[in-house]
Order: C-alpha cells, then structure tokens, then sequence
C-alpha cells in the first residue's frame, strides 16, 4: 500500500476545499462561528492579521490625502429610499432595528417595547447617512474635495455565510468622496483602485486583476464600479475590493450642491470604496496549503518563533538565555521598515504539538535551539512557505533574516501568480466554455477550469444564461492587456475585448 | 464703559458652560449631532485625537499581555437574561432588532419583513456574547486567564444626549478577562485601573482620582466597580474610565468552567473594563478655554503649524521654501518616542481666520514666518495654553520643541491639578455640604462648589436624599489619600473614611 503524505489539515483541498477552508481558520485560530447567526468571533490571531492589514491600509490612505472620520451606525429607512437602485440592493436584507427597549411581559419573557416612530437599519454600506452629512458641509466649490474614510462593522443579512468571505456582520474601510468634478472623481474611483491593487500584490502577495463590473455586477448605484479580483487555489475568483464611481447620482439623493466657481450650483460627484475582512479569507485561500496557513511576512503579526528545547534540566536555563539573546538580535533587525517579529514559546507542552501549532498558525519561520546548537553557534531553522528546513550560524542567520523574509514574499506572490497563469485560458467558442466549466471530478465538483478570457458583447441576457446553467460570471472588464475586438460566442454579436469569465465567491 | 475681552468662543465658559461645550466641539471641527438621534458624526480632527488616544491604549493594553479580538455586534435577547442585574441596568435602554428585511407595502412605503424568531440587541456591553465564547473555550486551568480586549461601537438609547458625553452609540474598547482565582482577578481589576490613571495622567493631562464605586452606583452584575474620576472646569464630575471585578457572576451565567489543577470543576473568575469617546469630551472640558479647544500636546494631532506670511508675490516663493525647510527641520525632532507633527497652513484665506481657526483647534504652537523673519533667521511663536508670543532664532527654536512640548504637557496637568484642589473641600456638616452644592448664581445655576471629601455611613437612603435634593452622588470611594474613620454627617452613623461628593456627567 502507498504511504499517503500525512498533513495536519484534514480534508486536504483537493479532497474537499470548502471543508479544508475551513479546518485551516479553526486550526490557525483565525475565527470561528459565534451563535449569532451569520455572525463570527475573530479571535487573536485572526484580528491580528486584521491589524496588520488595517495598519498598512490607513496609511495608504493618509498618504493619499485622506482623513478618517465615523458616522452613525444606524440608517434612517427614508434615506434608504432616496436612491432607488440602492434601496433595491440593500432592502432584501438588513438588520432592522424596531424598538428602544425590552420589558417583561406577563409570562416574565422580555419582549421589544417602546416602537420607534421611524425603524433605523444597521448601515450596510454608509453612502445615504454620509451624503446627507456632505450635504451640510458643502456650500462651496472651497469647501471640495471631501477625502473621508470610515473603519466600521457593517451589517448584511446574508443567508448563507462562510468565515471571513460572507458574515452577516463584518469589518472594513469604505472611503467616501466627493469631488467638483467628473473628472476629479474618476480619477479619485482609479487611484483607489490602484491603492488597492498596491496593497493586494505587495503586502498579500495576492496577483489581482483590476477591472470594470458590467452592468448587471455593479454596485446598487453606481454609474462605474471597478474591482480587484484573484483567483483562489480552487480556481474560483474571489472580489477583493471595489471602488465606485457614483457621479452626481448619491449627490442628487443627498442634496450635496456646491456653488462653482463660475458661479452656478451644481451637484458633487462623489465615489466609494472598500475593503473588508474578506481579505483574510482572500488570504487563507491563496497561500494556505494542507498543513495549515501561511502568511505572507509583511502581514504576519510574528515574523519567525524561536522554539527552546527544553530535554534536560540542568541545561534548560542555558538554552533559555541562549534564546532570549537570540531573540533581542533578531528583534534589532529592520523588515520592511519595522523590528523583526520575534517571540519565543517556552511553554511546557510535547514539542511535536507546539512545532504543528505554529505551522498551523502560518508563522514564517520557525527556530529551534537546543543545547548542540549553543555549543556551535548554530539554529535550526524552518521556512514555512517550502518546508525547507536548515542549521546556520546564528549570526549569519540573523544577518539574513530580512532577505529570507522577503524572498519568501515574493516566493508566495510568485507562486499563486503561476497558479493564476496556469488556470486561466482564452476560450473562444461556447462549447469549449461549457467544457472548461464544467466539474470534471463528481467527487469535487468545486473544482473546474478557472479564469475563461472570453470576448463579450455586453448582453445581460447572456450573463444571465451562463449564471444559470453553470453559475459563471464576468468577473470583470480587464483594465489592461489585449484590447483587441472580437466576437461574443454566446451571442455573435460584436465584443469590444476579451473579459475575465470565472466562478466566484 | 470697560471693554470686554474679545473671545473665539460664545458664550464663555462664565456665561453658559453646557452651551461653550458645544461651540468649543463645533469651532474644532470635533463633531456634530448627525440626524438619528443621539448618535453624532466625528469628524476628522476630534477622530484624529481618539485615533491618538487609541494608539496609546492600545499600546499599553498590549504591553500588560492583552490581545484584541472581535466579537458580534448582535446580542440574543435570551443571553442578557442570563445575568439578572445585568437585564436591570440595560433593558430600559437598547436598539433591538425584530426583523432582517424591508418590503414595500401596499402604499409603496418600505416596512419591516422576515421577523426574527429571537430579537437581538445591538451590544450595549458585551459580557453576554464574550462570556458564551469563554465558556467553550475555556475547559481546563491551562486555558486561564484569557485576556482581551475589544475596539468597538455599543448602543445605550439614551434619552437625554450630549456630544462625546453621552451618545447612543459610542466607541470604546472592552476588556474581558477570565482567571483561575478571585486574587488573579482582583489584581487585573486594579491594574487596569491603574493604566486607565497612567492614561487619564500621563497623556491626557488630566488628573484623576482612583475610587470604588457605591453598591448603588457600580455595573450592573458586577461584585466591584473600580473608576477614575476626574473634575472638569465646571467642577462636575467626569467617571473617566471604570474596571470591573465581577467576581463569578458572569461565569456562573455563562458557565465559564474550568478542570483545575488540583482537578475540580470550578467557575471562572472575570473582569471587565473600559473606557470611550467620552475621553475626548473630557479632555476638552478639562483644557479647553474661551478660545476653544487646547490639546495636550501627547495627544495632539498636529504639534506644530506652520502659517507662511504671504503678502508679497516676489517674496512668496522664499517664504514657501523657507517654511518647508522649518518643518523639515522641525520634524527630524522627536516628541513623546516619535517625530514631531508639524503641518504647513498655506491656504489662501484671511491671515486673522487662519490664525484663529488653529488657536480653536487647539494645537499647542503656531509659528509665523515671513520676509522679516527669514532675514534676521527668526520665527515668531505662539503657544496655545498661556497665549504667550515670541520671537526666537529659527534653530534654537526648533531644537527647543521638544522641551516646549513636554512643558506644555506638565502645566496643562498642574493647572488641572490645582483647579481640582481649589475647588475639593472636607465638609463635615450637612449644612455646610448643602450650602456647598447650592448655586450662588441663578443666572448659572451650573456652577456650584466642586468635590466635597465627607463622611460617608454607606447608606442607600442617604445616596438617594442627596441625588433628590442636590443632584449629588458619591463619585467614590477613593483608593488613596486620608483613611482616617469618622462620622457621618446625613446619619450620624460611623463611616469608615471619607468619600468623594460632587454633581456628576
């Protein structure tokens, strides 16, 4: 019989991915269901992550001229209604909030009392609540651009959820702008998309796609919505981060009018952006493999541990001073523009378990240092992202600590753009789409071809044949690449250039 | 006829003290109530000082060995009956939501759809929630202590609302910690206390005085509520922060048990502790002035501006340059462990408007810089807390800053201090404390005494004649200072020290 390679994720991906997704949370202790329903708890470590993502993010956008500011959590329903196709999108599910208090009944169980006049929903997105604040802060053409951006939970009641990618209640930044003109706007809608793909490629080491949504894909009132999408390692396309384009149609519900500088009142442009703690799903389902996650250094919240061994009491103490000292060297070195993350576990658990723990957590490196590598100098290192494991001198280790760090960030970035590359195809006839789409293996049907670069004529009725017979989507109009017109194969009929076909989140 | 002095704010603080509150909060730029009620927007400067007050918490949360995690905005309705005080204290007062969709009803009009089976509340604290999580989490004393803390936005449906001071919806952060014993505990309780006092001292400038709570004021479920409070310049009290000691309350709600060593089932033992935006309206209470806003410089989202005199177009250029040389100079000093913030104002807009608008932000030093002063290698400063102007050479100037600040720093504490000490009495007869606490101005009706260090039997009866009679409360029971016993002067029963009395927020 052959011996199957053990991994510490049970199911590995290729046995059951939705399954492995989510025994690599539980076993890295990113988050777990609460029993709210639709709602998770992010626990330490995941948060953490969170923060690294949120600290890289806000700098980004102060960089970019932007100023963080919070708005009401809860939303009249009458300014839901100011913009029709808003209403539409975010109606059929919200969290609606009826009364101010609970009282006893007669049966001595609390009950909703005290109705409000008006019912509130908890803020899906903030476009209405923050436009009728621009609308009082605007007067003139002098008090444009507004550069906002909010932190905050949003809430949207999602019937089928899945940790980090679909929660009823999550976590992310939506910037919110407004600007005199069109052009400034759309310019403001690129650059943030940019910003963006910046982070997705540098800090995830996630390759992304930037791209348009078409019609039937954008954001519930938006004239333009552009996306960031990647592909995870089940081929299926995962929306990263939007950016909208609204023109003057937020503004004209909100009221935001300035008096231009010729003199004439006119209404703002204004556009939104976000992204969510989807990204650490985006995350796990890009670099994790079936031994647990990995993070990709310039987001890990510990950059290497350094495990003690701990056999013999007598020398224990050695060791421990040994690691300690290891540990301020380490900690004196600079990756990308901060200390190295450095800690030690010294805990008193089997070794085996505490090695495992941290690979499950996705820790970069790994150090072991014992008794024999105190008599030579030496460390025991391990690479999480290839499994290379080595002795070294400790300075030189050291020394070259921030090298590694980096090269195992491109190393990550390279390797899920190779697994990009190889899963997205040019298909130019329908039956080979079908094909391409179709699940060869019943016993895993997730899984399929990939990204289909397919031409398009921009029919809704098309993207509605393909939703339905085999739930594929454009997932975006590419910004850049081959900008040459076809011929749509779903319908005949003229396409402008190849769009990106794929299965999604 | 003598003539007034001209101030930036109206009314002053003599005049209408609740109404300045407000003016000094709009002339910043700090926030403003938004259109659902009791909740306000804040806006990018009073964001930018939470955000500072953020970063310094959480650093000190994170040094004393607490990790952040986040847990559901939603609360079952069932979870909070778990805690019988606890559905005391926040019944009256929460959003609760019924249903989980709109729908247009027969009049086109959106209304409530998809009842919920169970209601849930928007989180007014969350004990409940994080306490369900602990007790899965938590099966033997090795699990013990959890210590975490959570940033997050709660809702207490306030009626009567104040800006920052009391809002429906707030932000704060949440600590909840579990422990194997009531000692391990305790001493939690107390040591966030302690860093809440370090915070409240060290970085906000304002002093405070550590106390227990009264049975009739601490959190409902707890065992012991631990606060600071602090004066502000209307002599009311401000609870600044509190840390709760709750005992086995909440584990035995939760059932939060664990194995213990010695291998018996046992109940946890947890803490709670928080502080809130309010902070921020406390530090403008305690510092600000009747030209608006003064922030401690640690705190400060800008240290320093810098305000180009610009009257002459073939000097501007060489104004321009020179202010940017001052803050790139200015900058490479640190303050407080970090670069010093220093900003360039060179809008176009009246000189006197620019001026004001920063001395109402309240940024500790303005610097102007023109012809004349570029010639003689001068710049002309103003300090925001004493007003004083000077002219000093550029580069003794600039490497003084530092000390400057920190100068700042300790007078806006010592002025503060003394403040508080003027306005503290020991008062041993009723009279004299009803006296105390009457107004002598009914133009003013808010100004009254201050703190009153009495005798205290520890009465119910007698808390509840003074809050009817004079609006006055115990603030606490105060950890240091004079334990010597004594009488108490409502009861005439013994007291075991004195008490601190006042008007509270």
């Amino acid at each position: 019989m052959a011996k199957e390679k053990r991994t510490a994720i049970t199911p590995t991906r290729e046995q059951d991915y939705p399954e492995w997704y989510q025994q690599v949370i539980k076993a890295a202790g990113l988050a777990e269901n609460s029993p709210v329903r639709g709602c998770m708890v992010i626990k330490p470590w995941g948060y953490a992550v969170w923060e690294n993502m949120q600290a890289v993010l806000d700098k980004m956008f102060k960089d970019t001229g932007h100023q963080n500011a919070y708005f009401p959590l809860f939303i009249p329903v009458s300014y839901l209604e100011k913009e029709a196709k808003h209403v539409e999108g975010f109606a059929k599910e919200c969290a609606v909030v009826t009364h101010s208090r609970l009282e006893l009944n007669a049966e001595g169980k609390l009950v909703p009392a005290s109705p409000l006049e008006e019912p509130l929903i908890v803020r899906p997105t903030s476009e209405t609540i923050i436009g009728e604040m621009y609308s009082r802060w605007v007067q003139s053409y002098r008090d444009l651009p507004i550069l906002i951006n909010q932190w905050a939970n949003v809430v949207r009641w999602e019937m089928r959820t899945r940790l980090f990618l679909r929660t009823a209640e999550f976590l992310w930044q939506e910037g919110h702008t407004a600007h005199a003109t069109q052009e400034e706007a759309v310019e403001e809608t690129l650059k943030m998309l940019k910003v963006y793909e910046d982070f997705a490629q540098n800090y995830m080491a996630m390759p992304v796609i930037c791209g348009q949504k078409t019609e039937g894909e954008k954001f519930p009132g938006a004239v333009d919505t552009y996306c960031i999408e990647a592909m995870m390692q089940d081929r299926k396309a995962l929306q990263a981060g939007t950016s909208h384009f609204l023109g003057q149609n937020f503004a004209k519900a909100s009221n935001i009018k300035f008096l231009s500088e010729a003199g004439n009142q006119e209404y703002a442009w204004t556009t939104s952006w976000g992204v969510s703690t989807r990204l650490v799903g985006g995350l796990v389902m890009t670099h994790a493999d079936d031994d647990g996650l990995i993070i990709p250094p310039r987001l890990a919240p510990v950059h290497v541990v350094i495990l003690p061994v701990l056999h013999n009491e007598a020398e224990n103490a050695g060791v421990l001073a040994y690691c300690e000292a290891l540990k301020k060297e380490i900690s004196a070195q600079t990756f990308n523009g901060a200390p190295i993350r450095v800690e030690i576990d010294a805990r008193d658990i089997r070794g085996g378990d505490k090695v495992w723990g941290w690979v499950k957590k996705g820790v970069p490196v790994r150090i072991e240092a014992g008794p024999r590598d105190i008599a030579a100098n030496k460390v025991f290192a391990a690479r999480r992202d290839t499994g290379e494991k080595f002795s070294a001198d400790k300075n030189e280790f050291t020394a070259s600590l921030p090298k590694l760090l980096q090269d195992m960030q491109d190393a990550l970035y390279q390797k899920a753009l190779a697994c990009r590359t190889q899963n997205t195809k040019i298909i130019d006839s329908k039956e080979e789409f079908y094909e391409y789409f179709t699940p060869k293996n019943q016993d895993n049907p997730e899984i399929h071809g990939g990204f289909a670069l397919t031409h398009f004529s921009g029919s809704a009725e098309v993207e509605e044949t393909l939703k339905k017979d085999l739930k594929v989507t454009v997932r975006c109009i590419p910004l850049e690449g081959d900008k040459t017109p076809g011929v749509c194969p779903f319908d005949g009929k003229p396409s402008k250039k190849r769009v990106i076909f794929g299965k999604s989140y």
